[in-house]
Order: structure tokens, then C-alpha cells, then sequence
């Protein structure tokens, strides 16, 4: 292909694109496939000789768009949010066309440097401890990893070999697997997924502690689990904490597990992955208390941030612990400017070797957007989740589950786990809202999350009147089986009645 | 941003982008910067209120650019080539517009599906055995990975749970610690760092063992290996082999190899990052001797595959092993399909949650390309090589230091290892061309491999012709230094004199 023809074909793609961002609110949120439909769809083999690229574009619209689960719909309310951005999309276009790898500094300065100059702005940006900045004279700084998953696994191994060095060096008869043996990681039972896996992956015994009421992990509840560890001649290693938990938004109490990590010398590593962006809100400022007492963070730009996926900001305190621990710098990296300067060589922050220039995109997106704008994406959210709260306590055939949190609400309907489930799938089966179950203890409930590229307030009523609708069904066909159910629930169960405190008439999906 | 202002950003980005490549032949290879130089240039924080576009794009000529090490240019020939394309980057647009999250099949089932699609058409394109295909009836199948490192580590540390499991089993008496304590990884002293470092991530040992003098690790060098350190009551667990190691562009023997992982019953993966491209020509077929006995290998279709970074196929030939290692389901990513099809949930076969759409970008390649266009790209950079090495052959100052492998061929100035630093410090201050020295044992020598996105004859002529001028400055400045030299070398340190046996004169530089 050949640069006019790409200039055609890319700027064709642009339209397509742009025509499927302004439209996506129209469409199912969830594709009406089954498993497989794809590989009827497309040939068994590459083609031998080159296909056009209309054909190509054809296809996005006969076999890409009929299995998407559209994640810009502000219909899309499961998960966490991942952002999107028109300049966004445009900094990456221009990181592909340039398509250098940072293996080094000298692999392309730019990459580099571009990076630990929007990582510093950020930081600011956040109102983080200057440790964490690379302009501070400390050794800390930040870097962009593709995943939080990836994050806290660097921050896990990267304590687990400090602490083996600094254990073999007290105990020169311990073998370095009898000190990994000994190692316990501590989390609590709200964290991501990611954070049982780094344990796994790390090979390190990660104990997810219960959280308490309030679905929050506190430094009591840590100190409990420790002291029984340090009885029992383990080594406590790190504490991954959670600002904006994935089942409720919660957040972990940081000055108290700080004090507990500082007095038991164990890594504190916060998951600030959702609810990191709000540090940069003045009231949301309480979050950042105790954040002088973590080694390491991370939070995901492609949340709230309008940087599209994949873009996970990570900061250190002293990233000498990391560079340490995985070094194993081989000739043909070398460069003439190696350790001459304060710019850092982020492959031995992070697992791959490779990175790529992913600082292009948060680089025009933050220039085109201006801290303002950002600011004013991320309190839309609070807004538009107060909108839906509101709807929720107006209906009293429907509880909370924790408080609302950001851009996430968790409710559900009053009554067994069953109607809960019951109106998970309804709503699935229709297609027209996307929403995900969670659970505490043996409670379902349902993640309402404002979601999508540009959600809008008629979006939230639309979805609230989808779930009020969706609930009719369920608690009729529940009546209809002569299942036995709460007399108050029942006696309400038409929401065409119920009208919502101090909300105009909600109105129709308009499509 | 709205969708029309981004319409007119992104096509002019796409212009740009057509415009740096049109002429990146153009510019200098390496920048002429100093570290920091960005720092200078740019705001110390994020502007409070948007920017123009237009000055976005701007400073991509004045601060990004001049910082750049361009490895789309043809007179880049360090490390290994980084590939990409027109209808790659088209790709990846798409891939950012749609902007969805692969954490699941019912996440985007478009997203699973088709990557399974196109790792199918690529084992296919590869001749790779049919128990790596996700349409053969057994566990096996493909993924894309982000990097080489990853799917390394990914290996080892699936090796390793599955190791743990089976000894436990065996010796419920021994803990999970002092096996993973008795682990052993293998690799050659050629491999890529990548390897090493998965041994330090994935806390096993890993031995390097010395290759032979043909670069290559053999089954007998593994077995002696193996032997020892079962004497001691150690563990081997996985042998990480390589076709096409960094250094030299040597292959391992898969066969030997092959057969002492059987006996021994130790996991082999083989690295094939860049000389895996090369399976799918019939003149290599040879490459693919033994790959019936490997347990995964990768290979990055952003070496030859013309797919931008980044790109990491990987294939396991039982995919089980993996998921079982590093499953760790929660209740929020369950879907009702869970289970009950052939379409695997891609987040346990890899380390992060979050996967971004590349199978896009694959997809828009290969069939805008096709498999007769991607053999030609492969074969085109064979042919460039074999160009430059009969150069190297033609002069009597050079000597070559590897059989010319693919697209790489390793060559030095006959003479000591100054000698060949100084001839690479020479070109690397005049900023021509870009290559890297690479060393076996205490000899160092100098790789120089086709890149770029576009490589022409000329282009190795033109860097050719820059290093024998080179020499010729370096022979001078040793001859005036006074320093010994081999008589039959200095007698020749004019350049100018030689001619290249079968090759026209070489043409200046146009620029």
C-alpha cells in the first residue's frame, strides 16, 4: 500500500470512526451473536493476494460491529468506565505512524522524555507527594504500564526481591526460596481480581483479608494478620490497598494502614486504579490522605482521564527498588549517555522490554482537553451517578448497598439474590443497558456505572426506566409463580406509578 | 472535541503521518539532542485550558521530532527491525475508535473471536503443527501477547505452577516454597535479556548456559545441564530455546532439544521473535524441525509481519496449563456462556485483566497485504542482507563474525575490539546510519540489520559506502596515533580504491 492510498484509506477509517462515536448511542448496547459467529463469518485462511481496503471497511460493519459490547455507548453501564478521547485517538494515530520502541533513552529520547514530562504534570495535576515526582531530586517518578494488573505486579515482585536481598543479607543461612517461602502480601477481599493473581504470578502468599462493614480495609484489621504472621515466623511483605474497590467504590483507610506498613516495615502499594483521577478534585482532597506514606500507586488514565485504553499511570517512590531488582542490562542496550543523567530507562521499571510511545496520546489529549476540562469530565460522572442514586431512593422496591462513590452506584432490588439475578438477566436479554452483578458476603447486588464516551443525563433516565420497567417483569412473573414475596414489594410492583423525586418525566430512547 | 473538529485533526494527523514516513529517509537516523533537551521545551504543567489542534501538530515538528531515533527510517539497522504499515496503522485506528476492553468474551465477543480468527490464519501461514490451532480439537490455540518478555514469562511461570502442582502431589510433604526453590530454567548465553529477567521475575533459577561455537544450544549442552543438577536434587522445569537469538541471529536445535525435554519431562518453549516469520517460507522449512515437541513459542509479527508494535503471537499447545495456573474468577466476570463454547476467555492466558482489540490491526494487514505480499516483505529483507554481506566479503578489512542470518548480518573490522568501538562511536556521532555492537566471549562486533519501513538497495548502499568511509577515519587516526597495526590492513585504509566485487559504484546520498 502506498502512502496515497493510505492517506484515502485512513481518512475513510477517521469518517467511520467518527460516524460510529456520534451514533453508538443508537445501537444495542450488547451484540445479538452467539458463541463462534465469527468464524462462520470470515474465510479459514489469509488471503493470498491483497483484498481492497473498502472490502476491509465493509466488513467492519458486517463482522466486526454485529460482536461488539459497545464500551463508548453511554448505554454500557458494567465494569469501570474506559475512556476514549477524539484527541486521544489522534495521539495514538500519530504513535503509530512514528511506531518507535523506548527500549532505552537513546531508542528515541522523545519517548522517554515526553513521558517523564506528562508523568510530572499529572502528578501535580494530582496534587501528589513531589517524592513521586521525577523533577523532585529524589529517586522517584512515574511511568506509564499498559494495566494496573501489571502495576501492582512490579510493585509485588519488585518488594519481594528487596526483601529477599535484605533477608539474606541478616540471615546469610537462608536459602532465597525459604525467604520467598516466608513472604505474606496482604489485601483485602474487595481488591481487583489482578491483586489474588499477582500472588500468584509472584508466587507469594497473598491473604485477602476481610474487609469491614463498610466494605474498607483498615490498619487494625492489617495489624491483626501480621502480628499472627509474624508469630508464626512469616515475613510480611506488602499491602496493596484500594482506592475505589471494584464491587462498591470503597476506600481503603491509607493513614492507618500506613502507619501499620511503616511500623512493620511492609511495601504499601495503592490500587488507585478508578478513583485515582479524583485526587485532582478539591473535594475529594481527603483521598490523598497518608499518600506520603506509600511506596508506589497506580492509577488507570483510561478511566476517567479521556486516554484511550490501554494507559495505566504508576508512581514510585524510590524507583531504584524496582531498577534493582530487575536489571540485567546485556551490551547491546548500552548507550553513551547510560547512567550519565537523570532521565530514566523505563524497561527496567516495568515486565516487557519493549514500550511503546504511549505518552503521545496523554501528551494531546491533556493540551487539547486543559486541566479544567478534565476536572469537569470527572465531576459529570459524580453528577450523572447522583442523578441515578436519587432515582433508586425514590423507589422503595429498591435498596442501596453501599453509599454511592464516584460514578458507581450499587443497588439492588429488595428481596432474595434470586430477583436480583432474575433482573440482571432480563435486562441482559434485552440488550438495551449493560450492567454487571457483584456480591458481599452471600448479597447480589448490581454496579450501576456511568459509562460510555459522553453520557448524558436523558442517558441515566433512560436506564432507569429500562431497570424500573425490567423489575415489573420480574416481580410479575414472580407473582404469576406464586412465589412468596415481601407484601410491601408487591403491592408496588407497577413502577408506571412512581414518579421520581424532582425529575421531569423520563423520556423515551429516542431510536 | 467534537466528532467535526476531530474529523479534521485526525486528517491531517493522517497526513502528517504519510508525510514523515514519505521522507524519513531523509532525516538523520539518531537525534542530535542531549538528555533532557525536552524538559526545556515544555510547560512544567499541563495548560489549565484547551489548546489549539493546530499547535499540537505544530510542536510535533518542533519538540517531538527532533528527539527521535526514527526506526522507520531504512538507515536504521540496530537491535532488530520493528515493522509496520499503512494499513496497520488504519488498523489501530479502528482499534481506538471502537475502544473496548477484551476482559471476556461477552466484553466483546467481536474482540475474542477474532483474534482467535486471525491466530488461526497465522499458524496456518506458519506451517506451525496443527495442535496449536484453536480449530484442531484439542487445548491448544493462539493469543496475542504485547511482547516477546511476556509471552516468556507467561511460559515460565505457568511451567512452574504446573510444576509445584505435580511435585505437591508427589511429596505432599515438601512445602510449595521449597519446590519452587528447586526449579530449574535453561536458556542459551545468546538468549535475550528478556529471558533473564523472566528467571528474576518468576523467581527461578535460570542458567545460561554457554552456547556453542556456533551460537547455538544443543540438546547435549542441555543435557549435561540437566544431568548435574539432577544429581543434586534439583528440578528442571523449562528450557527457553531461540530461533534467531539477538546477538547473532543463531538457531537453537529444536530437535535435540526437542527430544531431552521428552526424556526429562521439562516444558520447551522456544523464542522464535525473529526468525519466526521465516517458517512461513518453503527455503526454511528446516526451521520448523522439532516444533511437533514444543510446548509454547512465540514470535512478534511486528518484526516481519509489517503489523506496528505492539504485536506478540504466542501458541500453547495446551492452553489448560496456563488457564489452570493463573485463574482467578471473580463473580463480576461471569457471563452466561461461560464454559459452554470453544472461545477461550484470552485474560487466563496472559498476565494483565485488560486486553486491548489488536487482533484489528492483524486482521486489516494481513488482508490488505495478503500472504503472498508478507512472504515477499520477508524475502526482500533476506535479499537486502545477503547485499551488505557480500560487501563485507568484498573488502578484505572486514571479517564476518556469524553466517549471515535473514536479515542480519554480524561483521567487525579485522583488528581489536577498539577498533570496532571506535568505528561504531564514529557512526553513531555522525548520525548516517544506526547500529549497535553486540559481543561473544571478549570479541565485540557490530549487527547490522534491514529495517525500516521501506529498505531499498540503495539504502544498503548508502550505508555501506558511510561505513568504509568510516574505517578509513578510524585507520587514520590510528595510523597518525602511531598505534600497531597489522601491516595488510593499513595497507589498504583507503576506501576510495576498493571496489565492491558485481556492484556498481555507490551513489551518494540524496539529500
Amino acid at each position: 500500500m502506498d502512502a496515497n492510498t493510505f492517506r484515502e484509506f485512513a481518512k475513510e477509517a477517521v469518517d467511520y470512526v467518527a460516524n460510529y462515536l456520534e451514533n453508538v448511542r443508537e445501537c444495542d448496547v450488547l451484540p445479538s451473536i452467539e458463541p463462534g459467529y465469527l468464524c462462520d463469518l470470515l474465510p479459514k485462511t489469509m488471503p493470498e493476494t491483497p483484498e481492497h481496503w473498502k472490502d476491509v471497511l465493509k466488513d467492519m460493519e458486517r463482522v466486526i460491529k454485529p460482536g461488539l459490547t459497545h464500551w463508548m455507548s453511554p448505554h454500557m453501564h458494567a465494569y469501570y468506565r474506559c475512556g476514549a478521547s477524539y484527541p486521544s485517538i489522534v495521539g495514538d494515530l500519530l504513535c503509530n505512524g512514528i511506531n518507535v520502541i523506548g527500549l532505552s533513552w537513546i531508542a528515541s529520547p522523545a519517548c522517554t522524555e515526553l513521558e517523564v514530562v506528562v508523568m510530572d504534570w499529572l502528578a501535580k495535576f494530582l496534587k501528589l507527594p513531589e517524592e513521586f515526582l521525577h523533577s523532585h531530586e529524589g529517586p522517584g517518578g512515574g511511568i506509564i504500564q499498559g494495566s494496573a494488573s501489571e502495576s501492582i505486579l512490579v510493585a509485588l515482585m519488585a518488594a519481594r526481591e528487596q526483601a529477599v536481598k535484605h533477608w539474606k543479607q541478616k540471615h546469610p543461612e537462608m536459602s532465597e526460596s525459604d525467604i520467598r517461602g516466608k513472604l505474606v502480601s496482604y489485601s483485602s477481599d474487595q481488591s481487583n481480581s489482578c491483586v489474588e493473581k499477582a500472588g500468584v504470578l509472584g508466587a507469594v502468599t497473598m491473604r485477602l483479608l476481610p474487609a469491614n462493614d463498610e466494605f474498607i480495609l483498615t490498619g487494625e484489621i492489617l495489624e491483626k494478620a501480621v502480628l499472627k504472621d509474624l508469630e508464626q515466623g512469616l515475613i510480611p511483605l506488602i499491602c496493596i490497598a484500594t482506592l475505589g474497590t471494584t464491587g462498591t467504590c470503597a476506600y481503603d483507610d491509607i493513614p492507618s494502614l500506613g502507619a501499620v506498613c511503616q511500623k512493620y516495615n511492609i511495601w504499601l502499594h495503592v490500587d488507585a486504579a478508578y478513583a485515582g483521577s479524583a485526587f485532582a478534585l478539591e473535594e475529594f482532597s481527603h483521598l490523598r490522605n497518608g499518600l506520603e506514606l506509600v511506596e508506589s500507586l497506580n492509577f488507570n488514565m483510561h478511566k476517567f482521564l479521556m486516554v484511550n485504553f490501554d494507559c495505566a499511570g504508576m508512581w514510585l517512590k524510590d524507583a531504584n527498588k524496582v531498577v534493582d531488582s530487575f536489571n540485567v542490562d546485556p551490551i547491546y542496550l548500552k548507550h553513551k549517555y547510560e547512567g550519565q543523567n537523570k532521565m530514566p530507562d523505563f524497561r527496567h521499571w516495568q515486565i516487557p522490554l519493549g514500550r511503546r510511545f504511549r505518552a503521545l496520546k496523554v501528551w494531546v489529549t491533556f493540551r487539547t482537553i486543559g486541566a479544567e476540562g478534565l476536572r469537569a469530565y470527572i465531576r459529570k460522572h459524580i453528577d450523572l451517578a447522583k442523578r441515578f442514586e436519587n432515582f433508586v431512593l425514590s423507589d422503595s422496591r429498591f435498596e442501596m448497598v453501599a453509599n454511592r462513590s464516584l460514578g458507581l452506584v450499587c443497588f439492588r432490588p429488595k428481596g432474595d439474590n434470586l430477583r436480583t439475578t432474575e433482573l440482571l438477566n432480563q435486562l441482559t436479554e434485552r440488550k438495551q443497558i449493560y450492567l454487571i452483578q457483584a456480591k458481599r458476603g452471600n448479597l447480589h447486588f448490581l454496579r450501576f456505572c456511568i459509562c460510555g464516551m459522553d453520557p448524558q443525563e436523558e442517558d441515566v433516565d433512560f436506564a432507569w426506566k429500562e431497570i424500573q420497567s425490567q423489575l415489573d417483569v420480574v416481580l410479575e412473573k414472580e407473582f404469576l409463580n406464586g412465589v412468596k414475596n415481601d407484601v410491601d414489594i408487591i403491592s408496588q410492583k407497577f413502577s408506571k406509578d412512581v414518579y421520581i423525586n424532582g425529575t421531569a418525566p423520563i423520556s423515551e430512547k429516542s431510536k
